[in-house]
């Protein structure tokens, strides 16, 4: 090995420098005081626990992407998080069984996998999100939907669109109108999923056909779904579809892909994913789903999403504009600095006569009491 | 395993419910704003890397109390980040070695040992801190010791208390003034550091003794040190640490502690630790240390502090005060909620006629536009 190989970073993993760190930072505040101010209550949770924890509470947590390995004090076998959404959903099941509900939370910080997703190398990402525990009713999808859209706006996203989807869509219709074997419920999906007409029809799905044109634009794409619902087995949620859509349709584009499955192995009834303009990929997802209890309690229903930001901190560090910063040289009047910084200046102060105001990055420098452009 | 056993976290690890995690964000929101403004640009590391990175930039790193494993991908030794100096150390080192000095960061995250640190069984910790690249001057120091009072007093600290020590003493008297055999000088400084006379003297240091005496209150314990100095090896440490005394003694009780050494294992001449009122243990420590360049080039100096700010978070979450919160009844005008979260109002959103606004923990309900207290 050579001696620089000692800072590499492994791959995957990586630094945040000041103008990222600063977007970070930003992204982070403006999207909490967004969640708090709709009374959803902050949480924390540790970066490791144990695997079995972890794994437990909701489907479809895949253990195997996940960093595990054996904790000495007490020999069993602990996990890196890889989603917080579990985490949240034990302190709901656990230390906030008895709090009422609907029980509001939120919750940020990073989360590790083993190896990155898809196209996208990154190991570590920042995970933001809200969980509304207790609810999964029209109501609390509109309010979850809004939320998400409001926090991006509000953490700088711009040209957000929203993407609906029915996660239990062949599952419901396989019970209802259009009755598939069950050994072909799998394939169908599948086909839906990658819109492959002809593989769909070799699956048995005929029936299934028109859902690939139940795709696109919100408007027109439930029109669709509505026309193609002539038993009525769908009649609820296409009901509840435009009654989300009715309230988030003036702050955000919506389209709707009733069978995209893709990222929603534990959601139920409802699945959205979210996009802004300029942003490489999807910033997050969400939906209902649900929480298994502790032992001898019912599974609890529940809505959330959550947001992963990095791109968006990429393309906002990107803008990152220049600060007002004041010099202070050596000598300065201490009281007259901490005036400054009480009026929102960011102060350098000198160390050594060779300390350079300009090399420092300050536009300004305290002179005589004032703050003099360079 | 019975099934609860789930559910447990392992020894050492946490949540933190919503008081303690309002209280954590409040602190880290504070401490960071004071930072920034007086220049100091945040940074954010992974929480793991190549193990070997995370223990070579700094003397003293314990890399076997690291978590580590191997990377299913570079197939090299990973660890988790059980101290977030020596990542920056490798910012400034790497990423930012061509950035003018000095060189301003902060930064804040979770670290994570094995074990916990003697009484304390916490295997997981918030660390929050800044460095000062390039510079371990009295001038440096002074601003490093007085950043980490006004971030520990804007976090809501009170009677902050701030203990000088001088790390490599026992070096710098025995390579002038006072000889030892090398074969004591470990000895000795486990003596001093022990405060053990007896041992002082069995180990050949009787002539090291009254530095036991020059421990307390800065201005007396600091007259004792240059009574102790004769020959004067001292005399410019004593004249910095009067310099830095008078510069940040108006905001902190200062005491002085010159052999103490636990926790010092990185510092240079300079080291602290810092305390405050009501909070069990100390919140942080720092001083002077050196950063291993890259290959071929030189160790650069650097001052800086690390808090560990988790007993003061317990502390001000005792304290947490009732947030005005006000309900919206099913129907609510949307526009008015808004303009009321605006002018700082947490709402809270009924979802169903069941919702009980007393319950969900709100003072007031909106109703004709108002906020009406219940």
């Amino acid at each position: 090995m050579q001696e620089n190989d000692r800072d590499l970073l492994p791959e995957g993993l990586g630094d945040r420098l000041p103008q990222q760190a600063w977007a970070s930072q930003t992204v982070r505040r403006a999207a909490h005081d967004v969640l708090a101010s709709h009374g959803y209550a902050r949480v924390e949770t540790p970066v490791l626990e144990f695997e079995k924890a972890l794994a437990h509470r909701m489907a479809g947590v895949q253990v195997r992407r996940m960093f595990r390995f054996v904790d000495p004090v007490s020999m069993r076998m602990l996990a890196l998080r890889s989603d917080i959404t579990a985490q949240v959903a034990r302190i709901a099941a656990t230390g906030l069984a008895q709090a009422p509900r609907p029980l509001r939370l939120s919750y940020s910080g990073q989360v590790v996998t083993i190896k990155g997703d898809g196209l996208d190398p990154a190991r570590e990402r920042l995970q933001l999100g809200a969980e509304l525990v207790g609810a999964d009713s029209t109501e609390a999808v509109a309010e979850i939907v809004e939320l998400a859209i409001e926090a991006l706006r509000a953490a700088g996203a711009t040209g957000v669109s929203v993407d609906f989807t029915l996660p239990d869509l062949v599952d419901t219709l396989s019970a209802g109108a259009l009755p598939l074997p069950s050994m072909n419920i799998e394939a169908v999906r599948q086909m839906l999923d990658a819109k492959d007409a002809g593989g769909l029809v070799d699956a048995g799905g005929e029936a299934y056909l028109p859902l690939l044109y139940a795709v696109g634009p919100f408007d027109s794409a439930i029109e669709q779904l509505a026309a193609f619902d002539v038993g009525g087995v769908l009649a609820s949620r296409i009901a509840a579809l435009r009654a989300i859509a009715a309230r988030v349709g003036g702050k955000a584009r919506l389209t709707l892909d009733p069978s995209e499955r893709h990222g929603f192995e534990y959601q139920s009834w409802f699945g959205f994913t979210i996009y802004a303009d300029g942003v490489p990929g999807s910033l997050g997802r969400g939906g209902t789903y649900s929480i298994l209890g502790q032992t001898g309690r019912n599974p609890e229903s529940a809505t959330g999403f959550s947001l992963y930001p990095d791109p968006l901190i990429e393309s906002l560090s990107a803008a990152a504009g220049e600060e007002r910063r004041l010099f202070l040289p050596l000598g300065h009047d201490r009281e007259v600095a901490s005036r400054q910084r009480a009026i929102g200046w960011v102060t350098v102060a000198a160390l050594s006569e060779a300390d350079d105001a300009l090399a420092l990055g300050c536009s300004h420098k305290l002179e005589g009491g004032e703050a003099v452009a360079l």
